[in-house]
């Protein structure tokens, strides 16, 4: 594939993001230099009982620490950015990111204390960063959040175009339309492979612009003038929220914005001028008894159904300030994320079970580029390479057979799975090594501690729950001395299992008289023979597998 | 509300069926007659760990066990009959059902072993039973399940019809178009209520006929004779499965049919001559080898991805007998019921994974009636009182705006919750009173042991894990005499904690000891410094809560 006297080759090696939504978190390496494009974090599957969040392995950096030259981020969203101050505190190499991903990355460094040891820069659109043998240019692009960029990597081996999160919108609601004409002159010049968001491969046509869910907003405020409207949506949005401060502005309503991150991100936007709050509209929450129901707007958390969001509360009557009725109005501004279908579904039954009115059209679009979008892109930047990424295996197939329409040969459309080491230059492409990549869960203030053989262990637990056998048992003679005392949790509701709490005691106690007649003392011999025993029972009379836990003290 | 000389009034008390969609079951009642329409389970929440399947409570009916005349089942869904097994061990009364619903019914009794102990009566369609002051008629309708009726409840208050599950299908595969005509007459004789079927009351226009799906199969294997076909959809359809074998049948393929859920069904359907399967078309799994790919089609379970069933096996490579490969074409024959979105991705992902080719459009088309035939039956059967069932509460709202749409008065549309007395009769309704109900829990053989305690628990299991501190005490001094042995599940991966367990047993063995200085010997006080203690360092240090229990053995 490569020619016998060869230049030297970039490598693309994607150390997370790939087979998923989440984790991004892309290197780049030419000879001795690396730069890192994303570091995001995902939420845990369903089946990591516990678990709070997942961070990408990155001992292929640590292992390389000496070569990285820094971050690059694409955007302030926790896929892209929420991985920083875990990973910097491992790997401590500058950041660049552009005004609003900053100031989220800096929101998050000062939560885990380490502003002041992390070197920051500020990029704007247009301008190149140089790092080693590379220089990565900020391209402005539009997404669902404000500041998003697409980012040309110029190395040795050719250009590299990576669009980050995108979609195509004419008529943003703050800044400029995508910089098509950029992709276009990169385009020009040559570029050796396209990284491009593969999240809405599936989906024919083109994600309509930010602004149409702004009317929609002036049309439902307008048909429902007599009441409170509750608008809940994503709370990186500061297109949507100040969408819905426009019509609330325009309607004399004055408006509350409710939920920790929300406010977090609003504040931050503020500070940046990122979003602009015509004086006298926001409200702290606990004003808003003094002003009637129909002058108002609340913007909250929860589009989600998240159970400790703010609009989970209010829905279930446990929000202290705002509850519920008839009156109100609520506007999922929103799609569900897969997987989180049914506590959407629960939100909206409680608050019909309310008698509130609830509007679920119309009040959303995408912050993803649709199937014509994604054309136009490839169209302008005329790729050598392809390489689908972020989304799964489903999505980057629909934009790997969409290149391939587009005339990108077969062999040189890439699928690759995190971990994957893709050296390419303008002689050819091929996948080429295997570095370390997987998933760190984060449970509490542990990173890494809960592994796979705990999480078995909490499944099991989970399912079936657990029963303890402790006994005493004298050194000497083996004889049973205290016990066996039988406690259970999560199993039976022992109050009312006299019976079965009874004969499994019987059954440990028999056991360990057994063995101690035949002169038995081992104590992993007593144990495994106890648990097969209460095994045994407990599935012949119940057909469950709860966790057997054998315990003796010597004494 | 009621006259003051009453007429006896019906009662309409649904024990289970609102709030969710699942564990359907009604009771009627006049005077000391009491009938019971359905006896449906339905599947555990996800924050019911453990749960096999969830059963309605009866204890209203075995209150009343002299009064129930019997079970009257609208047709073979799990949430229609699959409590009935349960609730007939403790209420013994007659089971009144259509062929392939009593077939199915009694393959459940089979394998509980109580065929040979409950009466049963297969009706046809158009014949009534008379039930103590009820005479109940079943009236031919159409649905994603041979055989299901809608029934007319004759009472002295007046007639109240249930619609069952249904959609209006002019062109059913197998058996008549349901039967709109006696809709009609029963409508002109006069309806005291109507109980219809909810599921797709959001969604406008007509549900197609099953057949178009048919079509779709010709379509797709026309389209793709180089290839094995496997297609995937619900156990129970059993038009589905006639529709894809006359599909195989046309093109030369054999068929296997595979999943233990599927099989059975579709011996059952035989048995009857519900479907109708040329010879030398089926063929057993082991035979599959012995013909070419292109001549083969696969129908099978887990169109829900569920992670047990066949296909999910196929997916991920533990099928012991179907692996797949670039040459498969895979049909999803189903939706993702709401919830399963995730699993149903998963599998598709790893279907693509292995090159497979996967078909998701216009293969399946729903078994509900939507907006347009909902209103048909309302015009047709023209109730005073509308009852929505069969949904959760947005969808019975949905329909209850429809009924207003159609002139049925506000006052005369009923919500109920499961547990409402509805009493009704020609000149008032109005819900007098409420009756126990709730959610039965089915975990292994065990009915109703596991409740919400245990649930907790195993919430907190599944989280952080446990931790077992255990200690023998010298029973008159109250001197530690052996441990503290700690012990954990769940918790942190221990062989790489050796620092934080030997400090957590430190804490403990500092924390009894100071108790044993100060005279204290009382075990509760004792268990409960040590929870204490433990719980706040492993708060400071990791931020988790696990659960903490401490045991103590007498010596």
């Amino acid at each position: 594939m490569f020619s016998d006297i060869e230049a030297s080759k970039l490598k693309i090696i994607p150390l997370g993001g790939l087979e998923q939504i989440g984790m991004n978190i892309t290197a780049f390496e030419y000879e001795d230099s690396i730069v890192v494009v994303d570091c995001g974090l995902s939420f845990p599957d369903d089946d990591m009982l516990g678990i709070d969040l997942v961070i990408p392995d990155v001992t292929y950096l640590e292992d390389n620490m000496d070569r990285v030259k820094g971050f690059i981020i694409t955007h302030g969203h926790e896929d892209h950015i929420g991985a920083l101050p875990y990973v910097l505190k491992r790997i401590n190499v500058p950041v660049y990111a552009t005004r609003l991903t900053m100031g989220l990355i800096e929101r998050k460094l000062t939560e885990h204390n380490i502003l002041d040891s992390v070197r920051r820069k500020v990029i704007k659109f247009g301008q190149s960063v140089n790092l080693g043998e590379f220089r990565i240019e900020f391209i402005k692009t539009n997404h669902s959040i404000v500041d998003a960029a697409a980012l040309a990597i110029y190395s040795p081996a050719g250009i590299v175009v990576h669009t980050g999160d995108f979609k195509v919108d004419y008529t943003p609601v703050y800044g400029d339309a995508i910089d098509l004409q950029r992709f276009a002159e990169i385009g020009h010049k040559g570029v050796l492979a396209l990284m491009c968001d593969s999240t809405n491969a599936e989906r024919p046509g083109f994600t309509p612009s930010e602004k149409t869910v702004g009317s929609a907003f002036d049309t439902i405020f307008s048909e429902h003038t007599d009441r409170r409207i509750i608008v809940a949506t994503f709370a990186s949005n500061v297109d949507r929220v100040q969408q819905i401060i426009n019509s609330a502005y325009k309607f004399g309503r004055k408006v509350v914005i409710e939920g920790r991150s929300m406010n977090n991100v609003i504040e931050t936007a503020q500070n940046l001028e990122c979003i602009s709050i015509p004086d006298n509209t926001l409200i702290p929450i606990e004003l808003l008894k003094d002003y009637p129901d129909e002058k108002t707007v609340i913007i909250t958390t929860g589009s989600q159904g998240e159970s400790m969001a703010a609009l989970s509360r209010m829905a279930g009557d446990t929000h202290r300030k705002i509850s519920i009725s008839s009156k109100d109005l609520i506007i999922f501004s929103s799609h569900p994320i897969p997987g989180n279908e049914k506590p959407v579904t629960k939100t909206i039954n409680a608050l019909l079970a309310k008698w509130a009115e609830v509007i679920f059209q119309d009040a959303h679009v995408s912050g993803h580029a649709c199937r014509e979008e994604i054309k136009l892109i490839y169209t302008l930047v005329r790729p050598k390479y392809a390489i689908p990424v972020h989304g799964e295996y489903k999505h980057l197939m629909a934009q790997a057979r969409l290149a391939e329409e587009l005339g990108i040969p077969h062999e040189n459309v890439f699928i690759l799975n995190s971990g994957d080491v893709l050296e390419l230059n303008d002689e050819g492409a091929a996948v080429t090594g295997k570095v370390q990549v997987g998933a760190v869960l984060v449970d509490g203030l542990g990173i890494g501690d809960v592994g796979n053989a705990v999480l078995r262990d909490r499944q099991i637990l989970a399912e079936n729950g657990i029963i303890m056998a402790v006994m005493a048992i004298e050194s000497v003679t083996g004889m049973l001395v205290s016990g066996p005392q039988l406690v259970t949790r999560g199993f039976i509701y022992v109050k009312e299992s006299d019976a079965v709490m009874d004969e499994m005691r019987e059954i440990v106690q028999l056991a360990v008289e057994r063995l101690s007649d035949r002169g038995i003392h081992d104590h992993n011999k007593i144990r495994n023979t106890v648990r097969d025993e209460l095994s045994s029972y407990i599935w012949k009379s119940m057909n469950r597998r709860p966790m057997i836990l054998p315990v003796i003290l010597e004494v």
